[in-house]
């Protein structure tokens, strides 16, 4: 497949003068793809029951005509204002019962069912009528964004006891798994248990675990209702634009409904909030080397076959980050080749012309407001130049894979120990060594039942090890490295019994879990130090590395390791090397800025820097890259 | 006109008794003026309809008697407690929704109909009462203190509705002005708008524009209501006490309405929440060297004829910052002089006595509350005395303007692209850097007609230049600078088109604006730097500041300038030093702490150090200060 | 009386086959006391009326069986749900007015009277049962622990009002005792007095004072109502167990109606964010040096006779503090003797076994979940080993005393004048100085009415003096130390006429109080320095220590002292130390980490620091200690 280029146009905000225009352009620069429609909804159903379609029939005939493929969203981020008076109850409530209401987007519960049918009913809507006549499909906008997903709403509190009666079937079942007697806190009827919000100090963790898990749910069961709309009536594919840091529902079971993951990729904008750790000061112009790269890997594994996008592209500032700085030159470029690189099939900027009212005003386009080329313009047509001769999107299995666990990640938030203990952060912060070290990674889901064809697996922080997976972890010829805080509970957020670690060999259990504070890392016996966890193991296994009063933190059985603590940024690097070589891997470590990446037939190397740095000899100047043919 | 020196009294908090020995000090003191009444209403009107004048009646005859004269406070600032009775829904909500009750003051929504009549009646009475008795009055109390001019309530909701049809008259200009078809935010009706609080992300800058509009135009109103309810019945002159950096009204507009503007001047209590930057450690004891001079300008900007006071000068510690030292000994004198430095006809102590109860028995007044003289008493003394044979009030227009604007000041909080872009910052910063060369400065409003007589005029961050001011600036004989983020808006905070800034007299169009975090400033090829904020601007004009990556950041035309980015300390000194002594200015660059005032017959020189200072050979004391004559 | 150990042990988590096993390892790892019942209510009494005591009597059996004494809790802290469904008003109200729901624990609001007659009916039937079988009784637990003392709900609201008739008999004694006159504040009925939340600005400080007053006495009834009720059918002594740094009630009242006090211990779980300053990096582990020999003195001044336990002591990780590490090896076994050497009856292991589920599963026991030992065991089985031969419980009244009081920690929050200002992290200040210089300390009400016996008394941050400390403080032979802030208000926090302090002993009236920020300190002469308040003061007596800038901060008059300021720790050593010696005591600065305490017989020296310390020439390991015999 060839790689391709496009962008995000709203016909509804520009006269309709311009829209050939603007398609010339788009074809003249190399675009391949617009995506359209996905906030239109007042324009297309301007009351309820009263269509207007003419306008979006035209815009698709003028797009089409240009010679571009139309991707179609759904607009159910954007309810219009009378959908609140059919549905006065839709609106999501925050932790502290507060509606959260309309005047943006993304105003809606997701436990909603009236409204999960209306906005489904709209799809189908659109599928009936442009089902042959677009290229693929979008479904709403950016689950999750504005931390949408988890709602302490009526309709989420109702759903959520008839979720709790399928999973539980019974109150004395619940009380038993949850451990309710702890506090007296039994329930004798569903119709007691509440949102886990607003108690006197923190819920059972089994409470907020459930909560989390029925909340991911509800985002799937959503999808799946649009997904079925449009499937009724197109076979074209249909896709979902994922978000960077978004952790709250499983995008791994969105992703098996549909046939392509996308996610919108603001290198700049997410710098400052969303990445963990990392010299930010320095990579305020480039965005941080490993952030798009995780998500890339990420949102491969959430595609069918490993087909994804970037939706949406940064092409130059943002307005909606806590700074805005305008990207260093070259980085337009680099970012899309680092999607490239990383198996993307299309990059798409976000948006085609700046709008010059609304929340967006200040957010770059490929154009400015007044339709001249906005910085960002040129470099997408270097891209789209470089494209032509470019090879076409070549995956390729990477040597080293990391299982990533959405449920982790609620579980450690319900229950972090020590503030900071996050799955998505110690997965990026190995990922980064791994990175740094040269090497390409594989992001896994747990569900993985196969690990063949990897030197070296990575399953940290995992709440538990589902069967597949173990079967998986004990066949794999590949160094398998677990821990730390690895099938630590059972899928209730409880202790095993026995109690855990239970690996696939390698027998160790922990007797005592202690956290420290980020400024006091226990030192380690060969360099470097662990932060914030250390799990005590009783153990028969080898002990490699320890702490500098004893405490083993790598044990080694075979071509098994189990980490006891989290690693810091230059022991991760150690270790993980020394087990990669081991591994037989090639291991290149790499100058702070520089990053590689290879697919079935090229290496890349890009700059991240803000000053020049050598590759092989070759210098590459600040937000450039190399393009090389893979070494054999 | 004499300057004049008074204090702040509530004969209500004391026994009748030792009413007249009070009124003798307060005129052996050497003051005119006796400011009571504005927190009277439940000792005026015990319950509704029931009025006991008595006790006000007695007060004023022995304050007179004493030959002082009385400023006459209404009391709209502290509604009884029977007054929620009669209106219940009276009281202002928080921006979460939540009532703010009964119990200290302000408790009020300046939407609330029923209640502005019931103030301003209150008003009239009073007027009609003591209209020939009283030298002047006051309209409640600083309006906009403890954040209470926006509010949430449904009050609010009603009369924003009522404001927003008045302004839009029907609901599709509203939806094209504020650009709702970007989100699908459009509305069917004006009865579907809310406030725009507690959506789910931004709102929409356009919206919150108009609330911060609709917001300050209900506290002119509210002002109008009590200045017609007085003029009705009185010929004295009207005044309202503003406070330091409340900037949700425009103070402007209720200037229009009376003959004085005063203002509450609490050197030490600003200093730490209020003044944007500065070395505080260095002034906790004498306040900020700036702030109070950037007070005394702006509001002699917004009195008739530039008439204004100091109504509330800090005698001591107050109670209510998050820490309260004293004073300096000294600086209760240096802080009046500078008032009258300003053109102050008046300076006021807050209070008289300290009260012993309540929210602010820890506020030192002129008398400690055994009616023994407090530290502030012999100071005010010695102003007293100074005051005998010192000239009258002389004003002179200053040298060089500064345009400051309330609604630039909304719009900044409501889109600052990023944190920390603040209109009032920013004009603060460099009215510091001129007061540091030794400039006087007025400071202007956006609705200045003529700017003749000006060597320099600054026009810093204007959401968008008005029309009158526009042709001002055209005619111009000084040097007028812009920016930065001058004139990139219309009237409803959207991108004009063609592009901004169109800037009379310099062709600049800003192609890409960009924020930075404080600690990564852009440097400059001369020296200095730039923080937060610059715009890349295409223009003919010729460059001569640059960052050290090349960006244009000083642009310069014949006499006209215009700055792309927020330039820091240093070099905000060295570029306005420069344009000063190329507009003809004499230029004196001032140790840090010694400050330069003149009138039209003086020249004043303070030390606001903790140390003594040399002043053209002269030795100042800490918290000392030089009076003397103007250099020709 | 014999000093024992005991556990806690929650007989309804665990299956009754294992009960008798547990009770013979706790009988054999040499403990007396078992604290069981708590937190069963759900278990006890499924629905309401129906009753299940059959478990219970054959726990109490089982453990009796085996030669344990038995504390039984009534477990009004743990409501089961279906008293929601009695009294769905019963619930706490936080100050922005939301109910803190059903799902952890204390979800209740202490002035709900019906549910707090079933608290008492549920104590009354349990003392029935087992009023002859116990060994002693804990009413409720931790009261106030999640910031439960002060509740805004309805309940409270109408108790606060009854409380104030109670107080003040008529409305008008109410608005003057309160100053309402000040912001037109009065009120025309007891009905309109709304609870202090929620108000525009700061609410009259009367107000919130006497809700504060009002909050501690709810706790203190409805400790009565079960105290009352188990008194009834019981002679068992009666406990509470108390937290640290919980100061939102007078537990010396609460104290007064039981025999015995007892705290609940968690040296590393209060490190972070309960102990006011001190080097935390460097007790992460241990626990702060003072904070619990603090907390053990005040509590023997809050049981009868000085009786008082260690209810729950940290035998390990805990879950609940910002991070948990673990124990020092060695501290489990410090912290015990540390207890003793106060004089604790008892120390008892919280819990005897990790529970493997809800909120507490990651907090440490001595056994974990899968009955094997866990670290602390060993620790607690040296000290029962140790206990067999050592002196029995021998108190000793201390040389020195410390005046602490809840209403003075009530006044300072309502009022503190700069932030930080705290009475008990003055108080702790001041213990802090005076243990590191070897002294044995006492802590006192404000209720004390004899100072015979000691060498010096501090009396620091008194509200006010009451009449019988007032009368022992001109009686006292030791040097009294007051200041600073001591008797500056009346009981109505108001400024007394005359102004105060009016000491016993020491003429001195403060002429004015300031504060300052942390980083600002005020230097001293002879070294050291002053944070945050300064009293300046008119005084005939004698100055020994003044500010750098002449201020008098040390006053001297016989055998009296006053402190104007609060002394930093170097000059807090000092000045404290020079007054010691000068009231005869024999002072032994101690190097960081190494603390003395005395016993009637013994003297224990212990080494909190993590590397060995000398004490008159014997080296103590890090976490060791010596048990000497008393010097005489
Ligand atoms: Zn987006
Ligand atoms: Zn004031
Ligand atoms: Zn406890």
């Amino acid at each position: 497949m060839k790689r391709t280029l496009g962008t995000c146009y709203y016909p509804e905000h520009w006269p309709e003068e311009i829209w050939a225009d603007d398609a010339r352009r788009m074809a003249d620069l190399g675009l391949t793809w617009v995506r359209i429609g996905e906030f239109a909804w007042s324009r297309l159903e301007p009351a309820p029951g009263r269509f207007d379609w003419g306008w979006l029939d035209r815009a698709i005939d003028v797009l089409t005509g240009a010679g571009l493929s139309v991707v179609l969203g759904t607009p159910s981020a954007t309810p219009p204002r009378w959908m609140l008076d059919r549905h006065p109850d839709m609106l999501a409530v925050d932790a502290t019962g507060r509606p959260r209401k309309f005047g943006s987007r993304r105003h809606y519960c997701f436990s909603h069912a009236a409204y999960r049918a209306d906005a489904a009913r709209m799809a189908g809507l659109m599928a009936e009528r442009y089902g042959d006549r677009v290229a693929a499909w979008q479904t709403d906008n950016e689950y999750g964004c504005h931390d949408t997903v988890i709602s302490y709403s009526a309709a989420a509190r109702d759903a959520f006891r008839l979720w709790l009666v399928e999973r539980y079937g019974t109150v004395d079942r619940l009380n038993q798994a949850w451990g309710n007697v702890f506090w007296s806190m039994d329930y004798d009827s569903f119709d007691q248990i509440d949102l886990p919000n607003l108690t006197v100090t923190e819920p059972n963790p089994a409470h907020l675990m459930a909560f989390r898990r029925f909340s991911s749910d509800q985002v799937v069961a959503w999808n799946a209702a649009q997904v079925a709309a449009i499937r009724a009536h197109s076979k074209a594919p249909i896709s979902h634009n994922y978000m960077g840091r978004v952790t709250e529902f499983d995008h791994y079971a969105t992703g098996r409904q549909m046939e392509i993951a996308t996610w919108d990729s603001y290198p700049l904008g997410f710098l400052l909030d969303r990445v963990p750790g990392g010299d930010k000061a320095a990579y305020l112009r480039q965005g941080d080397p490993d952030f798009q790269a995780f998500h890339h890997d990420l949102y491969r594994a959430c595609g069918q076959d490993g087909r994804w996008w970037i939706m949406e592209q940064q092409p130059g500032p943002v307005n909606w980050a806590p700074w805005n700085p305008a990207p260093l030159p070259g980085m337009v470029r680099l970012w899309s080749w680092e999607a490239f690189a990383h198996g993307a099939e299309a990059v798409c900027w976000f948006r085609w012309r700046q709008f010059p009212q609304a929340q967006e005003q200040q957010h770059a386009g490929l154009l400015r407001s007044d339709s001249t080329e906005a910085p960002g313009f040129a470099e997408a047509a270097e891209v789209a130049a470089e494209l032509r001769d470019a090879p076409d999107v070549a995956p390729m299995q990477a040597p080293v894979a990391l299982v990533f666990d959405y449920a982790s990640q609620w579980a450690w938030e319900v229950q972090p120990q020590g503030q900071g203990f996050d799955h998505f952060a110690l997965c990026f912060d190995l990922y980064r060594a791994l990175r740094s070290l040269g090497l390409s990674i594989d992001i896994l889901p747990p569900e993985t039942a196969t690990l063949d064809g990897y030197a070296m697996v990575l399953v940290p922080g995992l709440l538990t090890i589902p069967a597949a997976l173990r079967t998986a972890m004990e066949r794999a010829e590949g160094i398998v490295v677990t821990g730390p805080r690895t099938d630590l509970k059972t899928d209730e957020l409880a202790m095993p019994m026995p109690l855990g670690p239970n690996l696939p060999g390698l027998a160790a259990t922990s007797v005592m879990e202690e956290t420290f504070p980020p400024d006091a890392p226990r030192g380690l016996q060969n360099g470097g130090g662990i932060d914030l966890w250390l799990e005590h193991l009783k153990t028969d296994a080898e002990v490699t590395e320890r702490t500098t009063d004893g405490t083993a933190v790598l044990l080694r059985q075979g071509r098994r390791a189990h980490l006891a603590g989290w690693p810091n940024k230059p022991s991760a690097q150690r270790i993980l090397g020394d087990l990669a070589r081991e591994a037989g891997l090639a291991v290149t470590p790499l100058p702070e800025g520089l990053r590689l990446r290879d697919t079935a037939t090229e290496r890349f190397v890009f700059n991240y820097a803000s000053h020049p740095l050598d590759y092989a000899g070759q210098i590459i100047p600040p937000a450039g890259l190399l393009r090389l043919s893979r070494p054999s």
